[in-house]
Parts: structure tokens; C-alpha cells; sequence
């Protein structure tokens, strides 16, 4: 067969192996988390019906959904008379999952005799956008998020705020922790006259940190909102101070709104929590006002996470949702959940550790040189094996140096020379990569270096 | 919005995470046991261009391999003179992966100047295939293949043998490993006269266990097959006895064909390996002439594994391929691998571990009696959590009999009940769930029930 150009769709990636074992580590270390919190694991396809995928993510999200062809003969199916959309519709009826929440509504509402409510589960699985791929935005990206859904309680809150502490502290990255509450929001539409436009608000506050004060009030302009209005909102996006300064203001101007009253109320509840004594996260958590995420179904409190070392943008996400599983016919499930940016936390992650290398699964690497001196190793490399100690054999007999540099590669801390004299003495030379010392040791000895490490 | 039905693509499935917890289990064995053998993690794109995957799995494969619709406006390059398939290639540049070993062997070629070998990798993922579902056959399930790539080495073939035998130890499975070579099946059938015939021959005899030697017979009729070449072959695929007594009688068949000479002298290697009293794997190790595998690019050996406890077909597989890459490129790279069926592992070790519970990864669970008992089990909460230990609270203070519920459903092991004689005392009552026993303990105590467990 002739050769052929090779590559991969744009947008996507291959990970070797130096990427795949930070990005396990980082994957570990909020599997583990999660679990240890009492988020059970679930797995649901990659791909849904587009009947479940289509209108949930806006007319953008549904452009951006890749669909896969129908098997079979799809051609009858095409009336070219059509558009595009609809013809795309009638020629696939699959799509692959655009992110782990509508999957998850869906799981919810289809299994929902099968699960124990409230019912807390996380999802680390890809996604897939058609997006126009550039620098850190990728067509196919993992997603890990964690909820609990069927319970209203703002403890829930409280332990989201407190895995988030957890999984960056064991990743030792600096965070903050920014939250509010879309009640909050609300009421502050209410109170400068225009509940009505709370989309516009939000979406409009939402880029305050991206394109400043002044055109987020000029965007509020464009959208109708009187300028006597958006005076009346200004003071409240500049608001300074700590949690508690912000929320005595806020209480003096929200008085009479009940929604606004009732946001303000579940802040100072989680507040509360967090600022006991025994039960304060390491990281910073603050009441940001301008905080919206874009996102509509979120009906209670918001977060976001921010790196305080590399400033990237938000790289955690999360929020309440009342009714996330009423479009599948389940209602009165209120959750909340959130969402670890993986792809951006890695990249701060391995800027931060330029220099630190990850330990190796494999402690001991034999040298072979040859039948008599393989078969001498593969008896010692077997019982380390058995001892559950990462151990490899080089598996020919090639030059010193080959097998050495491979070694390296490998980032592998011990390599063992056993020739005649070892052989005869039952010992095994070991060299110390990285101290660079050498040391003759018995069998017991050396599973006792890689037990060690 | 109107409710609507609900459900997942035929062929796909949701795991809850029962299913989950049991899969991970088998997931985290063969990754831990890849990794200590020296084997790499890499992960590819789900989606890869359809030039790399068409043409690799024959016409039939080409069929179920599913295409991704083009992003944008793909109308214009429908033409309904042409063929369904012409048009799916127009319309679809992308396709889902279809096994790991073709996008190993791309990735290989793409990345060979980042890469040292012999490189061994591992990759466990999905892939997706347009078949017919049925009884333990999906159209998405994962593989779990680990390959050595640059090395002819024999010795790899036995590393392969151990790390079988390591996994299915682990997961305390009986098994046998069956080994043939593709040079003995293409020295019988140069010895017979068809040298010509080897696919078709391989075809057939891969029906053994299925269809019997009877039908095989005619199969191999139907193919032009002389009865007296068939006559010739019989007493081959029914010669038993142990390893040596079948390469001894071999030994004199396949005299004088050097490709089927050079076969048995590599099966007699692989064998002085495992017949080393220190070197003997656990499970049986049987040379089995009809073991033959489809898939063509095989080139050496060849394995496979199956369950001495539940027949279900082969259970692992694999061999030897001395031209993958060449293909993408690439020449002269001798490879061997293997791939866990880890979706008929998962049924096998489900069915014999019906009764066993997997070990909850929450250790302690706190009954929620209110707002003060709450606040005093938080602290303890969060100290066990600091402590690694894995553990939860009721978000609500709802009905005692729901929250036992709840944590029996999670197979928790420790419940904790603090009321005020408790919070008075400083101490935690603890029901250990399965001794069905109670006692009264302290914090630190507390701490050491959930170290042990």
C-alpha cells in the first residue's frame, strides 16, 4: 500500500507519556478527592440522541455539537431543498456529548428509581465542541465535575467550597475561591428597575473583570437600560472591602426585595460555616458581586476559582440549579455542582513544576548483557515484580550506553549491573541515577531499595 | 419547553455506580500492573481522520467505522449521483477510533523523533464500532492494550506472559494462556501445499472451537482445498499431549520448511523462559495449533487467553506484527502486544464475585440531627478528611431512618450518631454496620477506626 500523509483533526491532541503522567496525577488527585467526599463515580456515552443534546446549550451550542452519520444507506434521508440543519437532522440522529451536565440530567431522570437521593456523583469523561480551535481552547477536552442533586441544603455549598480547598492545597497551587448568588443578582435588577432585563445584567456583568467597568455600562446602555439606572449599579460592581463589609451595604440596599434579601442570607449561612474556626478552607473565600457565569440554569449560589500564581482566568466553575432535570421531566431537584477546568489547571500546574520530575513507576532497571547475565536478572526481577516494585530488563543484549540512556528516558532511579562477578558473588551492583553512586547489594537488599522508593 | 422522551444510542450504555466502582477495580489492576512492568501511559484523539482509519480493517470494518458530519455548510459537497459512501466521505474527513492499534501505530510514525525505543506504551480507552449490538456486544467499550515497539526480541513475548499472569492473579481469575506462531501456521500450510492458501487456512482454523474440525474441513474444501491436503493437515490440529510432545512431533512435520523451523524454534524459546522453576508463571501455558487470530498483520506469535472457570471466549489477546507502522511510514519495527477484553472481564468477575461488596471509599458516615449537632460533627468531619479518610455527613436533618438508609445504600461501614449526651461527653456513638455492634469513642479513637478500614 502507498505511504500516506499522517496527522490528527485540528483541535484534538496526543498525549505522550510525559503529559499522561501529569495529567494522572492531576486526575488522582481530584478522583481520589471526590471520593473521599462520598461522590460515587458514573460513566454515561459518548454519544446521546441529538434529541437530548439539541436547544440545550442555545443556538451557538447547537452549531457546535458534533453529529455522527447514520449507518447504513443515509442518501433517501437527503432532500437537498433543505438546509443544512435540517438535512444534518434527518442524516444523524447522534451526537457526542457537548459537556457532562445534559448527560447527567438525563442519567438522573432515566435512572432515577435505580439512585438513592440526594445523590452525589462525579463524571470525569471528554467532551466535544467544534469550536474554532486556538491557543488552549481544544476540540475534544476532559471534563471533571462533581454534583449533588435532590437536596437544597447550602452545606452542600460549604463542601464544594471545601473539596475545592482540598484538591488545590494536594495540588499545592494558590487559589481564591469567588462566589455569589444569583438571588443577589436578581435583586439587584430589581432594585435599579429592570428585573426584567436579568440575562442582559448578567451576561454584561460577567466580562466586567475581561473589558472593565466602562464598556460593561456601555453594553448595559445598548441593551436599553437607562442611564439613571446603570449610576444605580456602579456603586454596587465597585463595592471594596471584606465579605462582611460588602454584605452589610448590600443588606441596606436590597432591604425590601425578598429575593435579594434571600440571597443575601444564604451568603451569610455559608459565610458562617467557613469562618468557624475548625472548619476554614487554606484558601481565600470572597463575595464577588460582579460574579455572574454566563450559564442560565443556575438559580442560587455561584463560584469560581482563580489561580493567585498564574492568572489564567477561572479555572474551577460551578453554581445551583433548581431545575436542571425539568427539561427531561423530572422537577423539583434542586443540585448543585462544579466543574474542574483540568486542561487549564494542568498548564498552571506544569508551569509551576517546570523542574520537578514525576517519580517513575519503575524503580529498578536491569542492564542485560546477555543469556546467562538475563536469566541471573529476570530471577530477581520477577521477585521484585512479585513484591509489586516497578522493575524492567532492557530485553536484548545491545550496547551499555543504549540501554543506559534508556534508562533515562525512563527517569529510573536504580540501574543494575550484574555480570560474571555478581553473578558468582549473588550480588547486584546498583548505580544511583541521580546521586551517581554505585553500591554492590544482595537480593533482600534490593528489594528493599525498591520497597523504599 | 415539553418534556421529551428520554434515552441512550442502541449499543451504548450508562454505568451507575455500582457497575463503576467494580470496573475501576479491574481498570486500576491491569493500569497498575501495565505501569510496574514498565509500560507507558499514552492516550490519542477519539476522533481521527478517516485517512488513517479507512483501508486498515478491511471492507467490512470500513463500514462500521462511524463518520463525523462536517462543521459548517457540507450541502455543497453532496453530489446524489454518487455512491453512499463516496458522499459519507465527502460530507465526514473524521471518524471515531476504531480500535487502539492503528492509532498507535499513526502516533508511532507522528511522533517517532519524540519517542525512545523500544518504546513500551499502554492505552486504555474506548472505541466505537457500528455493529449489530447484541448480548455483550457495544458499539462503545473500552480496550486496554499494552505493546513493546522496536524490539524482536522473545523475551518481550514472555514479559507479556507474566504481566497476563500478574493481572489475572490480581484479580484472582483462573486462566490458560493458549500461544501459537503465524510461522508454524505458514510452515503447516507450505507442508500441505498451499503456502498460497495461509489466509484462508487461518480463517478456517480459527473456527475450530466454534464450528468443529468437521466444518472446518469444508470450509477449507469450499476454498479449493484438496482432500488429500486436508487429510495431510488433520492429524495436526488434533495432535495433543503437553507443550513438547506437540513441538516434538512438529519438529519432525515441519523438517526441512524453514519459516515453520524457525516458528518452533521461537516457541521453544519463549518456553525455556516459563519452564524456569523461578520463572513459572501461575496459570497453564499451552501451544495451540488452532489458535490462529484474524486479524492479518500478526507475523510471530500469537496468545490468547481464556477463563477456567467461565467459558466466554477468549477473555485477552494478541502477537506479534513486524510491519505496522509501515503503513504510516514507517519500516522495519517489530512489535508484540496485547489487549484486555475488559468488558467480558468485567461480566466473568462480576459473576464470581456476586456476593463480595467492593470496599466503600467513605469509611465513616454522620448522622445529621440539627443545626448544633451538625456544626459539632463538621469539626470531626474535617479533621478526619485532613486525615485522608474518606468520609460524610447527611446534608439535612431529616428522618434517622432515611439517613441510615442513604448510608447502607452507599455500604458505608461506620455511621455516627452525636446528640447532646455525646457533644456533652466529647465522645461519638458508632454503629459498625455490619457486626450490627455500637459503641461509644473518642475523636482520636474515631481517627484510628477510619486509619484501619
Amino acid at each position: 500500500m502507498a505511504k500516506q500523509t499522517i496527522g490528527i483533526p485540528r483541535g484534538t491532541r496526543d498525549f505522550l507519556p510525559n503529559e499522561m503522567i501529569g495529567r494522572n496525577f492531576i486526575f488522582n488527585i481530584i478522583r481520589s478527592t471526590f471520593e473521599q467526599f462520598g461522590y460515587l463515580p458514573i460513566e454515561t456515552p459518548s454519544m446521546e440522541n441529538l434529541s437530548t443534546l439539541m436547544g440545550k446549550y442555545g443556538e451557538e451550542g447547537d452549531r457546535l455539537v458534533f453529529k455522527v452519520l447514520n449507518s447504513g444507506d443515509f442518501t433517501p434521508d437527503i432532500d437537498l431543498n433543505e438546509s443544512p440543519t435540517k438535512i444534518a437532522s434527518r442524516i444523524c440522529e447522534k451526537g457526542l456529548r457537548y459537556d457532562l451536565t445534559v448527560p447527567f440530567a438525563r442519567f438522573v431522570v432515566q435512572h432515577q428509581n435505580e439512585l438513592t437521593f440526594p445523590f452525589k456523583r462525579y463524571q470525569m469523561q471528554p467532551v466535544w465542541r467544534a469550536d474554532r480551535p486556538q491557543k488552549g481552547r481544544y476540540r475534544e477536552f476532559y471534563q471533571c465535575d462533581a454534583d449533588i442533586i435532590g437536596s437544597n441544603s447550602l452545606l452542600n455549598e460549604v463542601e464544594l467550597i471545601h473539596m475545592i480547598d482540598t484538591v488545590f492545597q494536594k495540588l499545592n497551587m494558590e487559589v481564591c475561591v469567588l462566589f455569589n448568588n444569583r438571588k443577589i443578582l436578581s435583586g439587584i435588577a430589581q432594585y435599579i428597575g429592570y428585573e426584567d432585563k436579568i440575562v442582559d445584567i448578567t451576561v454584561a456583568i460577567d466580562k466586567m473583570e475581561k473589558i472593565g467597568l466602562v464598556k460593561v455600562c456601555e453594553e448595559l446602555q445598548e441593551k436599553g437600560i437607562e442611564m439613571s439606572a446603570i449610576e444605580k449599579l456602579k456603586p454596587i460592581l465597585l463595592l471594596e472591602g471584606d465579605n462582611h463589609t460588602k454584605i452589610n451595604t448590600l443588606k441596606e440596599i436590597l432591604k425590601g426585595i425578598p429575593e435579594g434579601e434571600k440571597g443575601i442570607e444564604e451568603c451569610i449561612s455559608i459565610l458562617s460555616y467557613i469562618e468557624d474556626e475548625h472548619l476554614t478552607p487554606h484558601c481565600e473565600v470572597n463575595l464577588d458581586l460582579t460574579l455572574a457565569r454566563g450559564l442560565n440554569y443556575y438559580t442560587g449560589s455561584i463560584f469560581e476559582v482563580k489561580s493567585k500564581q498564574i492568572p489564567i482566568g477561572s479555572i474551577t466553575g460551578g453554581g445551583r440549579y433548581d431545575n436542571l432535570t425539568g427539561i427531561f421531566g423530572l422537577d423539583n431537584m434542586s443540585g448543585v455542582g462544579i466543574s474542574f477546568g483540568v486542561e487549564r489547571i494542568f498548564d498552571i500546574w506544569r508551569e509551576l513544576n517546570q523542574n520537578q520530575t514525576i517519580q517513575s513507576p519503575v524503580t529498578i532497571f536491569f542492564v542485560n548483557f546477555g543469556v546467562k547475565e538475563e536469566r541471573y536478572c529476570l530471577q530477581a526481577l520477577n521477585l521484585l515484580r512479585k513484591n509489586g516494585i516497578g522493575a524492567e530488563i532492557y530485553p536484548e543484549a545491545v550496547k551499555l550506553q543504549k540501554q543506559i540512556k534508556y534508562a533515562d528516558s525512563k527517569q529510573i532511579p536504580f540501574v543494575v549491573l550484574a555480570g560474571e562477578d555478581e553473578m558468582t558473588q549473588q550480588k547486584f551492583t546498583v548505580k544511583d541515577m541521580k546521586a551517581h553512586t554505585q553500591m554492590s547489594v544482595s537480593l533482600d537488599e534490593l528489594l528493599n531499595l525498591g520497597k523504599i522508593k
